[in-house]
């Protein structure tokens, strides 16, 4: 459910008032509080259609007001999903939304749900952004512009070129994918003018893993990628990544997790806590992302 | 006319097929190499509505080969355009697009009509990009990402945003520009965890220009700005700036030169050797370039 304060609720509500069909959902969460939202937000749910596990641990929450409680009830929701995904109990996981700061001042040591998920199961992880068609993969994530040559190796960047092909043909389906591996520097480096990364290092992965091209210009890739080119781009830094996909389709975008035992998704936006429990929350997101995930875990079946 | 072995003189005879209304035009090329061309692809010109300045020059060069004479072709035409600049015999500058390497073996040194024209007129110039309402300039154009942040001081982003803000207050008629200044660092360093650059200076360059927001995450600020909601957006490097363009709209996309006594713009395509006198070179850019050009200098009038 992520953090009850914010706008996780209402999304998945949004969400849940037309639930897929031919899929057995379950709703980690608070009951009394997603009920009060839904009232309050005139939704009709359907609520037999959904299976629901009730933590009652919202009590005095209430939306646009986070807090220790907050923090420390989104992390039960995601602890229980957790032991019942370590169960066999299902297939993928979709989280809403949480903070990093309440969850940091319930006293829980947080970076994000990729890098917890990768501790909890043990597991390399690669964080892919999709947006219909457009995919893309993260070499690096949250690190600074200058530290960012020293972040890239030939290992790494092999392995995630590896963890997106694999999960192009088990997840989505595509029997020969083509990735494109997106340079670091301006017009691909120009022969070496503007940087040698391409060659010492993004040239030789590329060569290790079938169906790569590149490394490639980042502005001609993500153009190509945009129209069809490409079935995904490995990216080498956060902005090279999230700029095409804000451009592309921000609102309906899915963050991905690849290289967990299970298909995990979430929407790609915050808590806003600051127009949560209006209802102004746009679902686009949360919808997509519970789509993709049946998707997905449809194709592992 | 650029080289006259590349898509220059196809694109500018497809733009002058119909000419613009109310302006006086002036190609500096070959005339020889010119109607020849309009008559293997079957364009019908209106010769008598443009001035042609013919240095008969082309000679034996054939589209789509290009050499030392091409080259040395390319180079007379813009030095011909820089004397009547000069002279004040014109209020704008259009120039076709030209090979690097071919006007380098012609022995002349060449980095790029934008610093070209510095030189010759000892001006400090800004590259600005325009697709539609989007426009962004740039604060580095063609370094690797290691040299990056030794390559952006308070004092050179203070200069791009003023030039940035002068062109849309003076060429562009917006009496109070909202621009939007990019940071370097993925979530704008997000407090200094991932960089230190949006403090020590960007945050200072910022607030030396009147109408500057930021430093701003660089993929939210992209969106807002492709929705309207800067007139501008200075981007700290290649990528940064040339990704979203690429994507908004290549096909009409602009370069302006920003900071010479006069204005310049040129299509963003090169010269395309290889499709050459096919007649399938697309001349939007060219016919937006000459449009924009037009727009910019009826403004300074």
């Amino acid at each position: 459910m992520g953090d009850p304060a914010g706008i996780g609720p209402e999304v998945i509500l949004s969400t849940l008032a037309r639930p897929p069909a031919g899929v057995r959902l379950c709703v980690v969460g608070d009951l009394t509080l997603l009920r009060s939202i839904a009232r309050r937000l005139y939704l009709k749910i359907p609520w037999e259609r959904t299976d629901w596990v009730d933590l009652r641990n919202a009590g005095s929450v209430r939306a646009g007001r986070p807090g220790v409680q907050s923090g420390r009830a989104a992390h039960a929701y995601l602890e229980e999903a957790i032991r019942r995904l370590k169960r066999g109990e299902a297939d993928a996981l979709v989280t809403g939304p949480v903070s990093k700061e309440t969850i940091a001042r319930a006293g829980i040591s947080w970076r994000g749900h990729t890098e917890y998920l990768a501790g909890a199961f043990r597991c390399r992880t690669t964080m892919m952004f999709v947006t219909g068609r457009f995919r893309v993969s993260l070499v690096t994530t949250h690190w600074s512009i200058r530290d960012l040559p020293r972040r890239i190796s030939q290992k790494e960047v092999a392995r995630v070129l590896e963890a997106t092909r694999r999960a192009l043909i088990r997840d989505f389906g595509i029997r020969r994918p083509r990735i494109g591996l997106s340079a670091l520097n301006p017009h691909g480096g120009e022969g070496g003018m503007f940087g040698g990364e391409e060659k010492r290092i993004l040239l030789p992965a590329a060569r290790r893993v079938p169906g790569v091209a590149g490394p490639l210009p980042a502005d001609s890739l993500m153009q190509a990628a945009a129209r069809g080119e490409y079935d995904a781009v490995v990216a080498l830094y956060h902005d090279q990544a999230l700029i095409p996909v804000k451009l592309i389709g921000w609102e309906q975008a899915v963050n991905v997790t690849l290289g967990l035992p299970f298909v995990r998704t979430s929407p790609v936006h915050g808590t806003a806590f600051d127009i949560a429990g209006k209802g102004r929350a746009d679902p686009s997101s949360m919808r997509a992302a519970l789509q993709l995930a049946i998707q997905l875990a449809r194709r592992r079946c």
